[in-house]
């Protein structure tokens, strides 16, 4: 493609983006099609010969766009958000631009040193710990998710816990890695990955409030000690998946430092609100943490996939995944004067992803990115006043942040139905959890679009879907199937 | 960032992007900073208040590029390319725009159809086995990298291995793995990460050219059974990284099915080249691999992060990867008509690769795509030509597609000292690996804006520094550190 052909189309690409992206909220927010519906609006051979651009985004409206969630509609109230914003995507389209590959600092050394700098910003931005900075024997990284990062970190802390010892001759004794059943699923993932399987993660027992309870932690670490098990990691939520629940952390890291186990901090979803000062408060007690992660690509305006990962020492973490073969040798790596990020994670090919996260930090400031993050917390507060004031309705958990668990006073069924029904609106789109064993609605407030008035309409749906589904049990049963 | 202004920086962006690719030639190709240089230029802050864009773009000239290595420099010859084009580069743009995460089929069902369908389209592109095609028990799926495809191979035939006992209750029995000392760093690491252990990675001679011996190979795995090791996975390199040695698929095959293990094809470089009929056997004996992976981010003009990574059977892949917690649960994936990636895979997000693959496929059309693939392996046999040819020059391996491996006659000393020098010319980049013990240097020919003149001037620079270098073998030792 011409560097003409590239204007021309690129701006058309950009114009479209941005007419997609103001035009989101008219668009039902799931796809409405059928499990193969996209596969058969594609020819079923690739084309022999090239054809027009005009063509290919013709069929991204015609195919690709009725197939799409809406992610960055403002009324995306399921999972966590995946928010995004224009100088993230510009960062992002830089970064292809480029097309530079920074596995190691030598083959670029501003792909390295820009994330490195950036992860010590973000140090400064949420407030966490001295420890994670680069300038010491710790650091950060970006890694392409939070289920990277945990499996990074469970094998720096199988580093540490073995001397290094199961890195050659494989695991050869019983290990163990400790989380709560509100934890998430990629943890079970990282344990079966990493040679220990399932059976090695032990289900820590937590409060009325869903947060890990550190008296169990401590009976646990010590049966396991007391029946020769070797505990090698403890995984603490901020802020979990199902009820934004928040592990204590200081009482967890104390029990950590006492039976000498690696604590990683999952913060995936919360981390990010420390850019506020007076939210700082949920990362009390992560100055003991050996490792921490928290993605911007959630609910910070940078698209997926931006994670960022800070261990307090990164030796364990390169002696789990550095080695250097012949071929990549060279002089910078050589005198140990600088970062190549390939030893921080599985891939060793890396994009320049400290781009899109550089331009939302200058786009907006930290001003800008606080006054983003308060408003979601202000309007998930007044949504769970609105549940709790509500005689029909009960929050099932607590919402310090931007999530609301609730349920209709009816059952399971109710519950499943006024999801199903909410969702087949296309009008918002919520997702569910059990808490307690109870079917639960998820209401995340959390998107680049998503204001005040979003929360309040999806309110108002709520409440009405939810007497209409009580006053007429038996109607819509039909549209009533989640996409 | 208003729509307005995301238009107009947006097109500000494309442009400097167009210039920039339109002028990498004129650039040195690899960076001319010290290490700290980059960060030195950066605040140690991060800004409190939002920046004009201007601001940030003219950082990017001032700051970012000086620290690059051109990778899209039409003589950048090292490692193996990460070539990019046009189409490419706007598919990751509106991947970017669009901002959806396909970590289910739910969540966009486009992202993972249009995925699951340009798989088996490269199934006919590049002539593979029917094997891989996702309309019967196998399938294809894009990973972000050739080292997460050979970790995720590993995980799938250690759950087949062990009837999927190791994922509970983990590793409990000695494994090993089997490759030669040619094959990719990324298998260690996978033998690593999986909790085996480098120990059980066992190093197979190879013939003279390179490449694995069936016969070393039959002894090993006779040798393991015998002494009650369970060998778990084979793999087969088409195209080392050192050297674009070819291993012999059909013997290797029939040895891995008599003794009933994995065989894992790692076509990283080398396997897009089969989208020419006429190179396609490079590929004979693959229809009896289990798993198979070539990166359309090297030589297929689509930017990193773009492997295409096939298994015969997604169902062991699935049963190592796959957990389905509450929050996940969804109609769909109940009903089983549907692909979820998530379970494919490390990470549980996904961005919607599968875009720039699309555009790239349909504005070159296999005809486009085979015509730059051709033009390469043109070039490097011309290359290889002048170095047979050329008194003083000798050939390291057979080059039979677009990688030349040779050296200077007169030692390790002289080659190293000659790699420097071209280097530090900023006119060209090459890399160097060692074949039989010799320092030996890598020209890999690739880039998305090479031509055969590129690769005529570069054998005419290799000649005249080697010339120089021996008839003033003291001279300009200062500058000939490479950077």
């Amino acid at each position: 493609m011409s560097a003409e052909a590239f204007r021309l189309h690129g701006h058309d690409l950009v114009d479209w983006i941005a007419d997609y992206l103001d035009g989101v909220e008219d668009r039902p927010v799931t796809a409405q099609v059928e499990p193969g519906w996209v596969r058969r609006q594609l020819p079923p051979e690739p084309p022999e010969r090239g054809e027009p651009f005009a063509d290919v985004l013709a069929d991204v409206e015609r195919i690709v766009v009725p197939g799409l969630a809406h992610w960055q509609h403002p009324s995306w109230f399921a999972y966590f958000p995946a928010n995004s914003s224009g100088p993230a995507v510009l960062g992002e389209l830089l970064s292809a631009g480029l097309g530079v590959q920074g596995m190691l600092w030598a083959t670029s050394p501003a792909c390295t040193e820009l994330e490195a700098h950036l992860l010590d910003w973000m140090v400064t931005a949420l407030g966490l710990p001295e420890v994670f900075r680069s300038d010491g024997p710790g650091g950060g990284t970006i890694a392409d998710s939070a289920s990277s990062a945990v499996l990074c970190a469970l094998l720096a802390a199988r580093e540490r816990a073995t001397a290094g010892a199961i890195n050659c001759t494989g695991i050869d004794r019983p290990l163990a890695v400790y989380a709560t059943a509100q934890a998430h699923s990629s943890i079970e993932k990282a344990v079966r990955i990493a040679g220990l399987g399932s059976d090695a993660l032990r289900t820590v027992s937590v409060d009325g409030e869903h947060a890990l309870s550190p008296a169990a932690l401590d009976a646990a670490l010590e049966a396991d000690r007391a029946a020769g098990v070797e505990p090698v990691m403890v995984v603490a939520t901020v802020g979990t998946t199902s009820s934004s629940a928040l592990d204590p952390l200081p009482e967890i890291a104390e029990v950590c430092r006492r039976h000498r186990v690696w604590l990683h901090v999952d913060a995936a979803y919360a981390g990010v609100a420390a850019v506020c000062p007076e939210l700082r408060w949920i990362h009390a007690g992560l100055e003991l943490a050996d490792s921490y992660c928290t993605n911007a690509h959630k609910w910070l305006l940078t698209n997926f996939d931006c994670t960022l990962f800070y261990v307090a020492d990164r030796a364990a973490l390169v002696g789990a995944l550095g080695i250097l073969p012949e071929y990549l040798r060279n002089a910078a790596t050589a005198s140990g004067d600088v970062i190549d990020y390939r030893d921080w994670q599985v891939p060793l090919g890396r994009r320049f992803r400290a781009l899109k996260l550089w331009f939302v930090l200058r786009h907006y400031g930290l001003e800008g990115l606080r006054a983003h993050i308060r408003e979601h917390v202000e309007a998930a507060s007044w949504l769970a006043q609105q549940v709790v004031a509500h005689p029909d309705f009960t929050l099932a958990a607590p919402a310090p942040l931007s999530l609301v668990c609730f349920r209709r006073l009816g059952g399971d069924a109710l519950n499943e139905r006024l999801l199903a029904a909410l969702n087949d609106s296309g009008e918002l789109y919520c997702t569910h959890t059990r808490l307690d064993g109870a079917y639960t609605l998820r209401l995340a407030v959390g998107g680049t679009r998503t204001e005040r008035r979003h929360v309040e309409a999806a309110w108002a749906r709520v409440t009405a879907t939810a007497a209409r589904l009580v006053a007429h049990p038996g109607a819509q049963r039909d549209a009533e199937q989640p996409v």
